[in-house]
């Protein structure tokens, strides 16, 4: 016997979590895979030795205290950092309004289960995270994708949906969006609060790439200009300190955030108490703009080579989007091109990559795939890009 | 605005967790409480430099690695010496019968969201842990409470709500039980098991005081009698490591384990990796048993001081239960009296325990409490407890 319910045998694995399997798979077997399909950053970039220091100094310092239980809404000298940080996107705030959560990805997880029904509607751009589109199945099946302009989502066919539709809450990712890299105007974030406004919904604001700019230019937070307390703004040091320690945040009015405490509270208690140690520890005794300039110029050059291979090695017609930041890359292949078939040509050549289709909540747009520029170095771009736009070229000519 | 749904509004703060709350505003005024209340372990006797030490060396040695994304499933190395740790408890499992959650409370979550709708019953002992009941009570309202004999729960009397109402799961903690202190007998263990294939339900064990026991005799766990697959053991090193670190897990088999993996791709993606690291580190090249050893024996001189002043001091008429583990004392007092009222009068004075009534599904029991043993010096126990037994003694007076 095995626990069954509808609900449980509803869940598949993530189409990203799959791919990263099927890599590790192959390296169990010695098969080095060139990896451009995972949303990690560069490890090799991590303060690895400043988090050992930090931690053997908290220890010290805090004995068995940074050890120990600890109140579900977070370490409060963490939570005061990251209200000062806000000032980056131009938010201003206080500490009691910062949730601590398991990654930003935990934030979503709440708000999807307090929030939504299975009669309720999301809105999120279209194309999308795909761990956000996955958190949100648990709930609804109601997930409308609003076309992208390269300013960000489209605020017209936004408002078309927003008339006819009662919708639960606007999921947007505005800063190097993930999958495709654009970045949203500061005219569509002000009208976004307005919209949100005007037909009594909220805007989820998914940060996670906003400080990875490679012009030094930070756009102010939608949250900015939230005058109506309509955006839950999430924040995540996994693309800038690092992932495996976890530490995402909430930004939001005092009501809402009580309610995602007590939720907090049912579902695991608390974060890991030393890991908001190491990034208070982090912020406030290390430099962590120069750290934020190393990893945005060794970016933007990766991400500059990233485009060139692809703009003289991809199928021709092939549309790229260069990004001003972030981590990755979204191409589009001539219209009939399927980059999932062309996934399985590219793979065993030992390539990965994800198909674009998954960040599209109703599929289709088969032929566009996303390339995570970060994690390689510019030698394996500048050798591996032509090659796979060889195997995308012979794709091509066999249709 | 805020966000605002009938979930969310049916959320209330933990009883605990409030006392702590309260506990932490009387600290921020410079007042110092004697914590008889929470649920956590001593903080001096943590492993601390050794996991520094660890911390260090896994950051020296898997550099970046250690601080990425990681599979949802845990950190394997973790989890195969988890599947050996089982064998103290007569688990013969694979390490990919292992999920790593945070901490016990993380799996009650995903259970109870992967198993259980509104109109499903939930069987607990009678009393039983109070984030149990809160994590419930998420998703449903038919939770109940079977009465416990010194033996662990009453099994005839759970036979008959078997007999007459579907139920979803049973949920037990057999050792040392949160709150009562009582371990349950090795027949009703094996009995159990064969209720759950009798009546086609499953059994969560919820075991995180398993291997704090003050004889050195660690009982089979209810798993070890699992022909049927009906059993899903939780684990913890949050009594024995420490719990701000977050390590718990999951003991289940391959399909229940899969879909719980599943969930957590979709909830926060992973536990923190360095606290992965940090046990495994430990388990694999320090020696647990010892420092088991010390905590046992430490909070067993500490058990037996508490047991002693409390017969010495309590109303005359009231009932204590003397654990041979945990760190948990279960108090009756006399019949009439009420643990709720007088908690206001002994926080007056600055002491703090749990008024057992909380750990009721259906409230009632008004006149139990529980008492933390193994937090406070033998020194303030003896001070303290008579102290409160005084307080008690007049409360009683005053009805």
């Amino acid at each position: 016997m095995s626990i069954h319910t509808d609900f449980l045998d509803s869940l598949t694995p993530s189409a990203i979590r799959n791919i990263t399997a099927q890599i590790r798979n192959k390296a169990a077997e010695g098969i080095k895979i060139v990896n451009f399909a995972g949303g990690m950053p560069d490890e090799t970039l991590f303060p690895s030795s400043e988090l050992a220091e930090i931690t053997v100094e908290a220890i010290k310092k805090d004995g068995g205290k940074a050890l120990q239980y600890a109140a579900s809404d977070g370490y409060n000298p963490l939570r005061k950092t990251i209200s000062e940080l806000m000032e980056k996107f131009q938010v201003k705030t206080e500490f009691s309004n910062i949730l601590i959560t398991c990654g930003a990805q935990q934030a979503l997880s709440y708000l999807t289960r307090g929030l939504v029904t299975p009669v309720d509607t999301i809105v999120c751009e279209n194309p999308t995270y795909v761990g956000a589109l996955d958190t949100f199945r648990t709930q609804t099946d109601h997930i409308v994708g609003i076309d992208m302009d390269d300013d960000g989502i489209n605020t017209d066919k936004l408002e078309k949906v927003l008339q006819t539709q009662k919708v639960r809450f606007i999921y947007v990712i505005p800063d190097f969006q993930n999958p495709s890299g654009r970045c949203m105007s500061v005219e569509k974030r002000n009208k976004l609060v307005a919209l949100a406004e005007k037909y009594n919904t909220f805007i989820i604001e998914d940060a996670p790439y906003a400080m990875i700019t490679f012009n030094g230019n930070i756009k102010p937070a939608i949250k900015s200009f939230d005058k109506y307390d309509r955006v839950i703004y999430l924040g995540s040091f996994s693309k800038t300190i690092c992932p495996g320690i976890r530490i995402g945040w909430v930004n939001a009015d005092q009501k809402t955030l009580q309610q995602l405490i007590y939720l907090k509270m049912r579902d695991d208690l608390q974060v890991t108490n030393l890991s908001q140690y190491q990034v208070h520890g982090y912020l406030s005794n290390y430099d962590f703009d120069s750290h934020l300039d190393e990893i945005r110029s060794i970016y933007a050059v990766r991400c500059q080579h990233m485009v060139e291979r692809v703009k003289e090695s991809f199928p021709s017609g092939s549309k790229v989007i260069a990004p001003d930041g972030g981590i990755f890359l979204w191409i589009e292949l001539p219209g009939e091109m399927d980059a999932e078939v062309a996934f399985g040509k590219v793979f065993e050549r030992n390539i990965a990559y994800v198909p674009g289709t998954y960040f599209f909540p109703n599929r289709g747009n088969k032929n566009t795939m996303r390339l995570n520029f970060c994690t390689n170095s510019i030698e394996t771009i500048d050798r591996i890009i032509p090659e796979m736009g060889k195997i995308l070229r012979e794709c091509e000519e066999e249709r």
